[in-house]
C-alpha cells in the first residue's frame, strides 16, 4: 500500500506546525507543504523590530528553513510554489513553480489550507507606486529595508493603526528618527480596545512625537515620478517619503472558495474544534480559518500567532488521528508602542454590548510595583463582567514595562469561565518589585464587584 | 444602645485590612486597634529594599500612621500599645502602654487577632549581642539601618535562606557591596522550591557572589566584647561583622492560646473560610491565623501579605455582617534575587508526594521574548500535575528579568482547577517583545501533558 500523503497549502506557522505534528505522531506519511513565498516558518510578528533594526538579520526571524525541514523532519517543503486550485473530488492540487512557471499537480489523501491572510488595500489609485509598503510578509519586509537603505526617506506616513501599523510607526519613529504621521479612519487607534483605553495609547503616540489624526481616511496619493510624495486625506496632504499600508488583513480563503469549501465569518474558512472544515480529508488553520470564541461562543477570525501556532498544532494531531480540539480564542494580544505596554483579551465593551451582553465595566489606576519601590510605573486595567452572574467578559490593560503581560490572569481567568469574585481571591504573587499587595487586575476587580 | 466596639489585636496588613473594611460598611461601629509597635500599616516586605537603599526614606514603607487612621477613617490605632491577655468570657482585652508600662482594660463586641508573627530563633547562646538582628519589624529594620551607618561593617553572615534571608543578602551583597555568607541547615535555599530549582537560585546567589554553605547549622556565636566577630556552625568559623537570623517565622498565637483558642497547623490560630475561630465573636486573620490550601484542601500556614491582606479583608466583612469567604491560598510567591527571578505556587513535589498524591512534572527551558528580540532572558519553568486526572497541581519558574511574575497564570489555572491540557489551550498574551509564541508556561505543560 503506497504511503499516505498530506499536502499542506502554506508554510508559514499554521502550515509548519501541523505538519510538524503529523511527522511526530506519523513516521509513515509523506508530507508536502506548497510554500508560494521564499520563506517558511518564519515570524512576521517580528518584522517591525527587523525594521526599526532590534534584529539586526532577518535570518534571525526564520525559525526553519525548507532544507531544516526536510533534513530534520522530513518534511517536503516547497517554497516558492503557488497553489493555484483544489480538486476534492480527484483529491489533487494544482502548482505552478513562482520563478520558472512551470505547473504541476499532486495528490493528497489529507489537505490542509493554512493559506494566511492577505492585506487588506485601501481602494485608491496609486497603491502600487515605489515607497508604499504593506508589511504582511518577509519579502515585502526586505523590499521595505532596502528601500530604507537606498533612500534614507525622512518622513513617513502608516495609514491604519492596528497592531502592525503601530509596530511600525513605533519602529520608524523611536528606533529610525523619522518624522512619522498615523491616519486612521476610525475615531480611535486600536479598535480591538474600547474607547478610552485607546486614548492612553493616542496619548502615548503622541508623547513619541508621532502625529496621529483620527476620523480621517486615505482617498489618495500625490506622486513625484512614480514615487509617492504625499498622502491625501479628506482632510488634508500629508507629504511624505514613505507610506506604511497596514489597514489589517483579511482571511486568504479563496483557494477554499473557489473550491466550493463553506466559508464563515469575515470570510475565513468553516471549520470545526479539530480544525476540520466540512469536507472529509480537509483542514483548514491559522490566519484563514474561523474560529470559535472562547467567551461569545461564536464563531470568530483572528489574525494572530498564537492562534495559528495552536490551530496548526490542533490540526496536525487531528490529521494524524490523534484527539485534539481547539476550545477558542479570547482574542488575546499584546503589544508595546514606544513607552506603553497595551494588553486585551476577551469582549470589548461594543462586543459585549452587540452581543446583548448586559455589561458593566471598572477602570482602576495602580502602580506595577510597590508605590515605594525604585520605578513603579503607572498601569491603567480596566475589566468587564456580565451583570448578574459577575462572568468575567475581558480585560484591557495598558502602562508602563511591566504592566499590559499581566493581561495573562484575565485570559487563564476567562478560559475558566472564572466570575469576578473569584478574580478577586486568586493567589496572585506579590513582592515589591514586581507588584503591589494586590494585584491592579484585583484591583480592579475589587472595584468591578461592587457593580455585578 | 450603645455603639458596638471592634477590638483589633495588630497594627499591620492583615489588622488594618479588617479594620477598614469593617469602617467602610459599619459607620457606627467603633473600631480600636492595638499595635504594640510603633508603626501601623508598613510594608513588612520592603525591609530589604530599605536596608539596600533602594528605598531611600523608611517612613515611605508606612502606608498610613496611626493619625491617619484617626483622621481619614475614624480608626482609633494605638501604637506602642501591647495586648497582655483576652477574656472571652468578658469580653474584654487587657493592655499596657509599652513605653509608661500603664495598664488598661478595654470591652470589645468583636475581636479579630492580628498577632502575625514572631521570628523563629536559633537555639544557640549570645544571640542577643550587638551586631546579630532579626529583621521582622520596620523597628528593627530601623535598628541595623543605624547599625550599618555607624559602623560600616564588611562583613555580614545570614542564616537562613528563605525569601527574607537570601532578599537580605542580595541587599547587603548588590546594593551595598559587602562580603556575605549565607548559610542553611537544610541541603537547598528556599525550602518552598524543588532541590532541581533551588539549584537555580544557588547559582544565582554564587555568580553575585555570596558565599552558600548549605546542610550546615548554626552553633554559636564568637564575640568581640558585646559585639558579634565570627558566626560558628557545625563546620566552620565564619569572620563577620553583621549577623541576620532569618530562620523563619511562626504564628505569633501567644494570646489565643492563652485564651483558650484552639490552635492549628504549626500554631496557627484555627480559623473557617469566613475567618471566625470558634469562639463567636472572635476572628483572626494574616500571619497568625491558620487558612486553607487551595490544591491540597488542608489547613496550612503561609506567612505573606497577600494572604494577610485578603484574610484582614475577609474578616472586616465577615464582621461588618457582609458575606465574604476566603477559598484558600495557594502559596504564591515571588522574588528576585540578584538577577535571578522566582516565582512558585502550589504543591511541591515534595508537598504533593507527602500527600500521596500520583505526580508527574515537567521542567522546560525557554526565554523570555522571542529568541530573536534583543535581551531575552533565559527562563526555566517545572509544572506538577496528578497522574490520571491531569489536574496541574504547582509550578515554578526561575529566570531573569520578565521570568517569575507568569507564575501568576499558574495561580489562576490552581485556583480554576484547570487540568494540564487545559493550560495547553490558555490564550496567552503574544508579542515578541514579551514571549516566545508559546509562552513558557504553556511550554511546559505541552511537555507535561504527555506524561499525565
Amino acid at each position: 500500500m503506497a504511503r499516505q500523503r498530506l499536502v499542506v497549502v502554506g508554510g508559514d506557522a499554521a502550515g509548519m506546525s501541523a505538519a510538524s505534528q503529523v511527522r511526530r505522531l506519523r513516521k509513515d506519511m509523506d508530507i508536502v507543504v506548497f510554500e508560494r513565498g521564499p520563506h517558511t516558518s518564519y515570524a512576521a510578528c517580528g518584522i517591525p523590530f527587523y525594521i526599526g533594526g532590534l534584529v539586526a538579520d532577518d535570518r534571525r526571524l526564520i525559525a526553519r528553513s525548507p532544507r531544516e525541514f526536510q533534513e530534520e523532519h522530513d518534511i517536503d517543503a516547497r517554497a516558492l510554489t503557488e497553489v493555484e486550485a483544489l480538486d476534492l473530488n480527484r483529491r489533487t492540487v494544482r502548482f505552478r513553480s513562482v520563478p520558472t512557471g512551470d505547473p504541476g499537480e499532486l495528490a493528497f489523501d489529507a489537505l490542509l489550507l493554512a493559506t494566511g491572510t492577505e492585506p487588506s488595500l485601501p481602494d485608491v489609485p496609486g497603491k502600487e507606486n515605489r515607497g508604499i509598503f504593506v508589511v504582511n510578509t518577509l519579502e515585502n519586509a526586505l523590499r521595505l529595508k532596502r528601500f530604507l537603505e537606498e533612500t534614507r526617506p525622512r518622513r513617513a506616513v502608516v495609514v491604519g493603526s492596528g497592531y502592525i501599523g503601530l509596530e511600525m510607526a513605533e519602529a520608524l519613529r523611536c528606533h529610525l528618527g523619522m518624522e512619522v504621521t498615523v491616519v486612521e479612519r476610525a475615531p480611535q487607534v486600536m479598535k480591538t480596545l474600547d474607547p478610552d483605553m485607546a486614548d492612553s495609547v493616542a496619548k502615548a503616540l503622541e508623547k513619541a512625537g508621532i502625529r496621529l489624526f483620527l476620523g480621517e481616511s486615505l482617498t489618495g496619493f500625490e506622486l513625484e515620478g512614480t514615487r509617492v510624495g504625499a498622502v491625501v486625506t479628506d482632510r488634508r496632504i500629508l507629504q511624505t517619503d514613505l507610506v506604511i499600508l497596514a489597514l489589517g488583513v483579511r482571511p486568504n480563503s479563496k483557494l477554499a472558495a473557489e473550491a466550493g469549501i463553506p466559508l464563515g465569518v469575515q470570510g475565513a474558512i468553516r471549520t470545526d474544534e479539530r480544525m476540520r472544515t466540512p469536507f472529509p480529508d480537509v483542514w483548514a488553520a491559522g490566519d484563514c480559518a474561523e474560529v470559535q470564541h472562547l467567551v461569545s461562543g461564536r464563531p470568530t477570525h483572528v489574525a494572530l500567532g498564537t492562534i495559528a501556532n495552536k490551530t496548526g498544532r490542533v490540526a496536525g494531531i487531528s490529521i494524524a488521528g490523534g484527539d485534539a480540539t481547539f476550545p477558542g480564542t479570547a482574542g488575546t494580544a499584546i503589544c508595546r508602542i514606544c513607552s506603553c505596554e497595551i494588553g486585551r483579551t476577551g469582549l470589548s465593551e461594543e462586543e459585549a454590548t452587540s452581543l446583548k451582553l448586559p455589561v458593566v465595566t471598572a477602570t482602576i489606576s495602580a502602580e506595577t510595583k510597590a508605590s515605594y519601590y525604585p520605578n513603579a510605573e503607572p498601569v491603567t486595567v480596566k475589566l468587564l463582567a456580565e451583570k448578574g452572574t459577575g462572568r468575567l467578559l475581558g480585560g484591557q490593560i495598558t502602562g508602563g514595562a511591566g504592566a499590559a503581560k499581566r493581561i495573562d490572569v484575565v485570559a487563564t481567568a476567562l478560559s475558566a469561565g472564572l466570575t469576578v469574585q473569584a478574580m478577586v481571591d486568586l493567589d496572585l504573587a506579590y513582592s515589591p518589585p514586581f507588584s503591589p499587595v494586590w494585584d491592579p487586575v484585583q484591583v480592579a476587580a475589587r472595584q468591578l464587584e461592587k457593580l455585578v
